[in-house]
């Protein structure tokens, strides 16, 4: 564990951090979800989703960006790009990627990344889930605009990479957001559908 | 040229229903952009780009979306991609891949682009520069909005890699859209920076 000048580590700082600024983090799932033959499956990491994720986190403010994954070699993998980016000699390259990736946390189940925001908040985490299908659960972007107006619960959104997040992961959310809704198409890159989604929830309006 | 069971070569099919699907255009530029100096490069074509901006592309209805770049190994590499989703194996592999290249066309710069979408429309294109900072051309996305129900006019929504569009470009396009306002950070993707624009412009307000 990397201590810095004032004897807190990067992780400590970043905790703090990520508390202040919003109630709303952001879940990216590598397992469970489907693959295009709907079996569970664990995806890789693609190092595009880190830095697009991690920047739209950064531009609208939200409190922090999970990466999930059970797989011990992706862990290390996420963690390295990272540090790379925030402690390594990345950040004199890009200082812009320092900001963005310093929200950006590693967990192996969806569970311990709950864990870690209820720590923080003292608090019931209300989570959740997206998809770019219609669900029984389903809830608009007014509702849930509405719903964070609750500064006092932290609220965990879960994107799923591959072809998303399975049945379960939803049925055990508080809350399914309403897909995207396209003309016809609902295909969007899950960085484009993170995107869209934080703007719609925390982007001005009046624009 | 590579001709269809009716005669009509891909790309005279895909003009075909790049006029009848809208009157918004994306263009990609690799050139003219500003590097991390602020001098004047082509940046290469990175592949993330082409599907994502083609996804949001189809997702939200746009008329077409063109790669531009001056490099001609960089057109090869584009064409040859977009060949193999939308012609090779990857049509059978992923259709919906199929779906949204199709909507994707190679130009050598921003004028030859314009002038393909202004011989389909039989009119002059009105360009929309987009960009990070603030300009003195700035509409916002409102008045954009409203500009695009001239179902007769086509509109170029031109985006840069790399470090921006140059000042000629901005300057020389007859709008520049206000920059996305996150919270004190702008350092979108250019992925995310068009999913959010095509959602402003084109994706359901109500929702």
């Amino acid at each position: 564990m990397i201590k810095n000048l004032w004897g807190v580590t990067q992780q400590e700082q970043n905790q703090k951090k990520l508390k202040m600024e919003s109630n709303i983090y952001i879940g990216l799932v590598h397992h469970p979800i489907y693959d295009k033959r709907k079996e569970v499956v664990a995806t890789a990491i693609t190092n595009f989703d880190i830095h697009d994720i991690a920047r739209c986190a950064k531009t609208f403010g939200a409190g922090g960006f999970f990466i999930i994954t059970p797989l011990e070699s992706q862990v290390q993998l996420a963690e390295r790009i990272i540090r790379h980016w925030v402690e390594g000699i990345g950040c004199v390259y890009n200082p812009t990627r320092k900001e963005s990736l310093s929200l950006v946390r590693v967990s192996r189940t969806i569970d311990e990344a709950d864990r870690e925001i209820s720590n923080l908040w003292q608090a019931r985490v209300t989570r959740v889930a997206t998809g770019a299908s219609p669900h029984s659960k389903n809830i608009d972007f007014g509702f849930l605009r509405k719903l964070l107006k609750d500064e006092k619960t932290p609220f965990f959104l879960l994107f799923g990479t591959g072809w998303g997040l399975t049945e379960e992961v939803k049925d055990s959310s508080d809350y399914v957001l309403a897909p995207i809704e396209g003309k016809g198409y609902n295909h969007l890159s899950v960085r484009s559908a993170v995107a869209i989604i934080l703007d719609r929830l925390l982007g001005d309006r009046t624009m």
